[in-house]
Order: structure tokens, then sequence, then C-alpha cells
């Protein structure tokens, strides 16, 4: 039995027939919600975006964890459909979906993007086996990793594509460049490819610490750093094997998404702009491959705002409250006239942490910011999430989220027990973590925006 | 279709056939482990310490979710079994043990601890119909709420119990004692209960803010003032209704906990055991009924062991690392040899938020501490929480947990990529969310201490 049947859930079919055509007012709640126009306007800003630029793209599918938003993210081209995947189980829930791709032509390939450990050999095995040659990438950050990737090759005989990790600057996981223990595991990769028991595909960087970004330029600015780290490490390649090819793949969201300031109209050509296309230059003069890839994107939240990777506000806007495609619904369940810091008024809302996830935002304190939906007379300011002012959820347990205002005493927009309301989560990789399906509707439905149009059940365990 | 029913699980037999016997050595990482003997063991201190104390006692089931160990929390005994969840769906999935229990003449009574709202008439009518009379209580904070009680009275002719939530300084639910608000509340619900509509049952306080307790006295103050909270409100409704007897439920882990020192041997009587029993004097003179409430406590955690609601240390310690029966097994994936603080070394951990939660502990920085399972010549000091040095996680994000060393370069206990090792969480509460089932083992089975004995399968939703 495969460890993915340990996760039964209810059938696409089933939950398609319960809720399709009925309102997100009528669902139990808490519960989670895509807007269909808004994830596939995100979706496809980044597939053109690549296009354009001529750089590869690779979807990572763990915020979500859906095989919908998995299509919506590879495109339906005919273009190779790549994916990291941060747990076994996702690559194994979405293996049929790649299989399919594969029989109608398109070329595919998951990377396991956690460092291959003992404990994952046999599953991977499995995966290896059924996506077949070029199917299954695998991460490497220390030698004792390559055990596992021959042991993933002996059992299949077929050879495991490599990422080598870089570490510039996250100290999450990877090798830091020019350092020995770099130079040493790229001997042994090199080595493991000779054998023919791997192959060495490319370098991957991940700048989790971009989401510190806080304006179009200090995003682009830790793209460019990105890829200096994999032009550095490639060089240690060279060094060692003068004509080898990689991929060098970077990307968090933050700086994946800053390279739409290349292509945005009359975007002066700022020093970060200047210093990222030079960079870019390089590496395509060293006949290396350029990749892209991020997942927090096609969702969005409050964090991707505050990076201010792109224009937040103006008529150029890209990066805004309405980009957002994904929701919590939850409902007020008490008022508290004036409990609040000077007298506010404060409010209880039957989501928690469990709902919400619990993942600080640098630009406001608090855990969550609450929509204009249903409230009637409110709508959202066109500000920099800084200087948001209204109803937040300030306060946080287990299923309890405490509304705060953050305004004047007096000003408070209205509540009442039994509304419902939708919130803008922090982080959408953790929020969505408590739901097993998403509520899909679609925004581009005038007058029918809170109808269900689809249920997109989320993969469980690891 | 009830909404539990959504929530599909591999089933129980399953779930037994495939990992009964086997190993926590040898199943998919990361994975949530109970040790039966522990949990059992903190069970039936609590058990043990409100008959002594003739006191209540309502066990909340919101950290586990399972069947099994609610059993465990109730006893098997002939009295009552009360309990609170804090979701709908934890009641709905409770509800067959409870209808056993009720067969064989055991009374029942579960409390909904969220406010009531409109959303949650329909399944709370449902609940209330099928637990039958005196079956369903609900927690009421804001008069508005009395309309769902009212409907769910009319949807079932059966009158719902109502506890009035008493907000004793936590801000998050509650009307606060000695306020017109409250007084006005209590008004409306002997009205109500005057009408036939629902039983006035108690009052109802959760000290949140206990969790900053940091000595046995400071635990034991905050449970004294939980019961000023209620005995103030208690003159409030015997001022409209003077033969009101009522129960007067009491508890958050920290606090609950601390009833135990009541009990100790050689407890010296400080100046706040001497003012609570005071305090408890002064409710039973009142013809109250003391109800004492806890969910955390089966499990323990980090968070738990930081107030020092009991003695930590010494011959007479009572709540240590050795009590926490929730453990979380996760593999070692990679090492970095200097990257840490002053050169120390870091590892990487198959265990991010999603596994461990992301809840902070006010007893050191981190997300975990490492137990020292499966790691030879290393065994726990005796030392409180805050002076713990060893490995932790240090850093966290999704899937990647960072262990970093709390202690002198050089002295770091090795470590291993493909070693398996356990975490202690922070909260039990969160840390349980990400998993669908726990791995039982018995720490008394000398010799097969990781042998799993048992498989709980934990509900999911809302």
């Amino acid at each position: 039995m495969a460890t993915s049947e340990l996760y039964p859930f209810y059938s696409k079919e089933d939950l398609t027939k319960k809720f399709v055509s009925k309102s997100i007012k009528d669902v139990t709640l808490p519960a989670a919600v895509i807007d269909r126009q808004k994830v596939k306007r995100n979706c496809d800003r980044m597939l053109d975006a690549c296009e354009e630029l001529k750089f590869r793209w690779r979807a990572h599918i763990k915020t979500h964890k859906t095989t919908e938003l998995t299509k919506l993210q590879v495109g339906d081209g005919n273009g190779p459909a790549n994916l990291i995947v941060s747990t076994i189980i996702e690559a194994e829930n979405v293996a049929p979906l790649l299989l399919e791709y594969k029989a109608a032509g398109r070329a595919v390939n998951v990377l396991y993007s956690f460092p291959v450990t003992p404990g994952a050999v046999e599953r991977l095995s499995q995966l290896n086996k059924s996506l077949g040659q070029n199917g299954l990438s695998l991460m490497v950050d220390h030698p004792t990793q390559l055990e596992s990737v021959i042991a993933i090759h002996k059992a299949t005989s077929i050879a495991p594509s490599i990422f080598l990790k870089i570490d510039m600057g996250g100290r999450r996981a990877g090798v830091v460049p020019e350092t020995e223990a770099c130079s040493q595991l790229i001997t042994s990769i090199l080595s493991l490819e000779k054998a023919g028991q791997a192959i060495f595909l490319g370098l991957y960087s991940h700048a989790g610490h971009s989401y510190s970004s806080n304006s179009q330029d200090s995003a682009l600015d830790y793209l460019r750093l990105e890829f200096e780290s994999l032009l550095t490490t490639l060089s240690t390649v060279h060094a060692q094997s003068p004509s080898k090819q990689l991929i060098l793949s970077v990307g968090a969201t933050p700086t994946t998404t800053s390279i739409r300031n290349l292509l945005l109209p009359n975007t002066p050509e700022t020093p970060a702009i200047t210093a990222l296309k030079k960079t870019i230059s390089q590496i395509q003069s060293q006949n290396a491959l350029i990749e892209i890839h991020a997942g927090v994107y096609p969702l969005l939240d409050c964090q991707q705002l505050a990076t201010n990777a792109l224009p937040t506000t103006g008529p150029n806007a890209q990066l805004t409250f309405n980009d957002i495609a994904f929701t919590i619904i939850a409902e007020v369940a008490s008022l508290y006239p004036s409990r609040g810091t000077d007298g506010t008024a404060e409010a209880l809302l039957g989501a928690g942490s469990l709902a919400l996830g619990r993942e600080p935002c640098k630009a406001y304190s608090g855990w969550g910011i609450l929509t204009p939906w249903n409230r009637v007379g409110v709508s959202m300011p066109s500000v920099p999430l800084e200087e948001y002012k209204g109803w937040k959820v300030g306060r946080i347990s287990q299923e309890h989220g405490i509304l705060t205002w953050d305004g004047e005493k007096g000003e408070e927009e209205p509540l009442e027990v039994g509304m419902k309301v939708r919130v803008w989560p922090n982080h959408a990789c953790i929020a969505g973590r408590g739901f097993d399906w998403y509520f899909v509707v679609d925004g581009g439905r005038e007058g029918r925006e809170d109808e269900i149009v689809d249920v997109w059940p989320r993969w469980r365990g690891w």
C-alpha cells in the first residue's frame, strides 16, 4: 500500500456534487477559498514573464498541494512540466498528472527539494521507476546523501538527476560557494555522473531571506545575489569539468516575482536592474541555462505584499490585496465594544491558528487582514500594507481569532455576531495546511462571485 | 451527509494491521508518537487529584482529537463523562463514544466551548437531539448568541445547557465580571431558563494567560483568580436569583495542574495555597459546585514545563521532560559543521512548522527540544527548561527544522545524516495538527519501548 493511500480523501466527484453552485456563505466555516480568476492571472503572469525573458520555469507545488493548481502553474502548452515538491507525498500525488503529460508527449521532471536521506530511498525509488528516465531530480548538500542517490539508482537502474543546493545566505540548507565542502561535493557528484549513477543537472538556490525585501530594487538585488552565488559555483564546476552544461535554478516568490520589473512598461532602468542584466548576460555567456522557480506566487498573501517586489500602489500597481487569490472565510462570533487599545472595539472570529497559521508579517502586527467582502460600504484603500488601517486578526489562539481595530476609536467599521467575513492570511503555505479542500470561486463572474465553481482536494501527510 | 463524513480516514483496523508491532524507527517520517504509559499516568493523576479534592472534572479533547485518549481522560469508572470541544467536528466524532457511555448508564455532557453562532445552529441541533436531555452545553458571552440557543431549542424541543463565559483577564472570549454587560446577560439567560428554552448550568473561565506562570505559586494564584472572577459573578447571579445553584468551571492546564500542589506530601503551605483554600471554602459555602477543566495535561509539552506549575527538579519533581507523552520523530538530513553561533555545528531536520507548529516557548528561543532517544550516551539533565543546554530546533520553515546547539563549540553531541531523533514540541495542541494519526508506544515495556502497540486516528476539520 502506497503511503499516499493512507490519506484517503472525499472524492472530488462527491465534493463537487455537494458544494458546486452553492454560495461560500452557506458552507461550514472556517473554509479556504481560492479565486480562480486571480490564481490563473498570477500563474499566467509568471509563465508569460519566463517566456518573454527566455527563462526555463519550474513550479513549486508545496503551497497548495492540489492537482488543479499544478495544471495552471505549468500551463496547457506543450512545454516541459517541471515541478518542485517539498514532501514525497506531493510527488506521489502529482505523479498521475505527470504520467498523463508524459503520455501526451510533454517532458516531465519533479524535483524533491528536501535533501535526500536513507528514510526516503524506498519511496523515491518507486517514483523514479514510475516516472522513468529524467523524471526525478534529487537535492544534495552533503556527501553522505549521495549514498541514497546510489541506492535509488541501484534499486531502479535509472540514474536520477541531481541539483546541488547552494546556500546563498539563508542558512537553511545548502553548501556555501567557494568552500572546500562545496568543491569536494562537486567532485563526488561529477564522479557519480561519470559512473552512470546520476545526472548532474543543476545548481539550485532559494533566497528564503528575500522575504525581508521591502522594495522592487531589494527583491531584484536578492535575485542577482542568487544568480551570482550559482555563477560562482559554476566556475568551481568548470574548473573540474570545463564543458559541463548546468541549469542554474533560482527563486523564491519575492525574487521570482521581481523579474516582471524587467518587463513593465516605462520602468526606468534602476542600478538594480542594470546590475541584474549584467549578471544574466554573464551566465548566458557561460553556456548555462537559467531556470526560475517559485511557489507562493499563484495564491499570494500578506507576506508577499510586504516585500514590495512589484509596485503596490499607483496606476502601475502589480502586487495589491486584489491580487491575493486565497482567503479564509469565517464567522464573527462575539463583540467586545471597548476592550481594545484606547477603548476601541474588538470582536471574536471563528478562525484561530489552525485556520490561519501563526506566521508573522513584517509589515504589521497581526495574523491576517479582513477583506471588505460582505461588509457594506467598505473598500480597501490603495495603500501599502504598512499603512493599512482597519480590522485585522490582532491576537490568536488555537480556534479563536481576536479582531482588533487598527484605527481611531469610534471609527470602527460595523461587525455583527453571525457575520461572515474573509481574511487575507499572512502566509498561504501555512494557512492552507488546515484545510482538506479549497472552495473555488470566480471573481470574474459578475454578480455570482460567491458561487462555488469547483472544489480542489488538498493532499495531506508527508 | 454529516460534516464528519467529509473527512474519511484510513480505518483503525487497517492502520493497526499495517503498523502495530513495527518499530517507530521503521515508519514514514515525520511521525507523531504518544507514550501510552506516560499519557495514562498524566490522565490518572488528574482524575485522582479531582477525586481527592472532591472537584468535578471536565476533559478538554481539542489537543489530541482522538477517541482513545478521550477514554483515558474520563477514566473507566461510572462517574460522569463531561467533555469540552473546541470545534463541532470533535463533538460529532466523539458522540458515538458518549452514546455508548450513556447506554451503559454513565451521565454524559459535551460543552462546545466556542461562543455559539447562527452558522453552528444546524449541526448543534443534530447533536443536541442525538445526545438528548443534558447532553449538550453551549458557551455564551454576548446576548445575540442567545438567539442561536433559542433556535437549537426550537429545532429539537430539548433545552440545551448554557455556560456563561467569564473573561478574567485573558481578553479572548467572555464578559467581564461586575459590568453592566455581564449583569444583563445573566438576566437574559435566567429568563431563557424560566421559559424552558435553556438550562443555566454554570460559569466558565479559562486562564489562557496562566501560560505565563513561572512558579507553583503563580499558577496557584492564577487558579485563585479564576475562582474569584467566577465567585464575583456568582454574586451577580444570586442578586437576581438567590437560590440558583451553578457549576463554577475553571482551568487551563497550568492552573489545573497546579491543584496537585494541594496534595503533594511535605508541601509547605505557602501564602498562595492558603489564599486558594480560603477562596475554595467561600465557593463551597455558596452552594456552588467546583469543576476543573484542562486539555494539554495528558500530553504536555515545553510550554507546560515552562510554567513550573509543579516542582520540575529535585526528588519531588512532578513536571519534567520525562512526563511529556508526545513527541515528533524525524530524520536528520544534513550536517553543517560550523555554521552556527560562534562556529557551532548545525544540522537539518526533516520536520518544520507543519510538523512542529510555530508556537514560541517563553523558557528558551526555539521550536522544540531534541530528546535523548536513539542518541548514544545522551541523557537529559534534571534542570529547568530555562537552563537546558543541547540540541534544539533553533530555526524553522515549512518542512525544514534547523537544529542548533545551545552550548559550547566542540561539545556538540554527535548527529548523523539518516539518524532518527525525537523532538519535544513547544505546544502539543498545534504540533499534533499536522498528523492524521498517532503512533502509540509504551515506555513501560522494557526493551520494547519503540514497538508500536496501537494507532490512534486523529479527527480533522471543523
